[in-house]
């Protein structure tokens, strides 16, 4: 497990493992795209960011908590919304830049209230919202 | 179906529809993430980029072409390998900065020649190789 460096006001602060800090290659703002696909049925539910802090405590915790590129901050879904996402596995990509976090999700996964954030196809020229 | 504006040397340009280019949201370089998926499987294959360009050509050709940042050129996906994507649907997310493309995959769709890039798992403090 990822060790917990220190708990403080409700918060958690982790140091990732260096055997798989050394395997992600973040980008420029440090961080690494990162799919969040339900465990069992493979519905592919959101896609959002992770630091090295948001892997770590990730791995730490069991709950999956993204980095907000808006708010600078991590962001432990579900926090305020109660839309939590279990970790089941966390997978790497071949080339360490990109996370497939295999999740058990609670209630809706999109800020909408849509199950999956991809609820819109292109049909024809157009997106149509999918029922 | 997205209009093919002209055609030459073997590459095809294609302009995409407002409808579905105002809806995305591009990162400073003018791309989105997209996640590839095995449309029958759930099973997640990669993550990699496109611009307004690889999704216009996606929609009009129905075989995946993504924008390579490393040779900063459009990646018709499987033009050398054979490893090619038919494009079954293209999904946008809530906010617009991310696709899912449900693909029909033929061979594997990592250049490891593993199926899926994502084939390393986190087991305790490491990352292992997926059976």
């Amino acid at each position: 497990m990822a060790v917990i460096g220190r708990e403080e006001s409700g918060t958690m602060s982790t140091a990732l493992d260096p055997r798989i800090a050394g395997r992600l290659r973040r980008d420029p703002a440090g961080l690494v795209a990162a799919i969040a696909q339900q465990h069992d049925t493979g519905e592919v539910l959101m896609l959002a960011w992770m630091n090295r802090d948001a892997v770590a405590e990730t791995l730490a915790s069991g709950r999956v908590c993204y980095w907000s590129r808006s708010r600078q901050s991590l962001w432990r879904k579900g926090e305020t919304s109660g839309h939590i996402q279990k970790l089941k596995e966390l997978r790497v990509d071949c080339d360490g830049d990109a996370i497939l976090l295999q999740v058990e999700q609670t209630g809706p996964a999109c800020h909408t209230g849509e199950h999956s954030c991809f609820f819109r196809a292109a049909r024809g020229d157009a997106l149509v919202k999918l029922g």
